[in-house]
């Protein structure tokens, strides 16, 4: 059996909504549209949250990987 | 006798249930599906603890490595 | 299909406005002149804002990429 | 004289019980069963401790190294 | 058109007055006389400033690079 | 005239009592028995002091490089 | 012209009193003997200072060059 790495997890979202959490405690929900093996991330159509609450609409976003602690895919 | 790497211990828990502590102070339990040498780590059917305590049923998550202290196989 | 990557994202954000959020709570919203695979970046035109509000107007500037945490363009 | 170097000694700790303590003041002690170059630690057997006080039985545990303060070999 | 990177905006400073704010919240004025991939620089004729105010006149000055947010020339 | 390292300043203290000051503000007295490129020191003998105070007394201890500020020979 | 870079700062600073200020907010003030590439430093006849007022008498100490924020020359 072929072991899956992180990155396929990553890849199979392209294209789908995500969620990234980031250290200072904020949420950026949105379509992840690439990344690179830093975990640097570019999500489109992308909002703000804190605490589950919509703080801002923001379009397109480059996170920098270093800041992000978790993604999960929004099934 | 042939010494054992901390990386043969996660590639043993794949597959199987285990807890992820973070930086944060959260606690993420699931099932390790995929890892990397940065100890990036993905666990699908991932809940979210504090304190023990369920906040939040994620699904399939992907962790970066370096926001993590501890992860324990559940035996 | 040819899959994007986040800096092509930073590429195309060359010589517009962005905005760009660093750790230590601020944002800079400027003109994108230049940026490397640090995510180091200048700004031209830069202005220095604390929630929203206003602080310095700083003209060009160089921010070093450990420090940031998200760039947006602004369309 | 051959000069030993810091790997040589946690080597010599191989299948012995160690405490190890991290940077979010927390204290792991159970059998050193393996570690790596960057510091990665299995314990076995492990007991998380806080001010020496035992909080949580863990069972085996890998341990990131750069949340790593300090390892002691308890004789 | 050939695009510009981060540290040629630097060179185009040596010599000149910048502004170098650090992540303790200090700002350093002084002549940039030289500086290095990593951001490591030199000032000549510094001073150190909080929020604005003199605090000291320092002279020539090696600044680490990884402690640095902003190098912002002062036209 | 040959110019000295750091390392080689490190080096004459093997053997010989140090003190270690780590970046959670405790201090370490012992001898230096080994250190690495990384600044990973074993000490032996070790004492953990606070404000000067002993603390415990820990025997051979593994002190990982990036905690540690400060190493200075007690002669 | 041939530029400069910021080790040869350091360089000429070699045998000479220099302030060395720390993340911790300390200063250590001694002779520069000994520096690397790391910005590892090691200086002799070191004090160490709170605020500019003498905490203690170090002799000679090995600073990990993480933890530098800056190193000024005193003329």
């Amino acid at each position: 059996m072929e072991q899956s790495r992180p990155l396929d997890t990553l890849n199979q979202s392209r294209g789908k909504r995500v969620i990234v959490e980031t250290k200072n405690g904020k949420q950026y929900v949105g379509k992840l549209t690439a990344f690179d093996i830093h975990i640097n991330v570019v999500l489109s159509e992308a909002e703000e949250k804190v605490d589950g609450e919509l703080k801002r609409k923001l379009g397109n976003i480059f996170l920098r990987g270093d800041t992000i602690i978790l993604i999960a895919p929004q099934e």
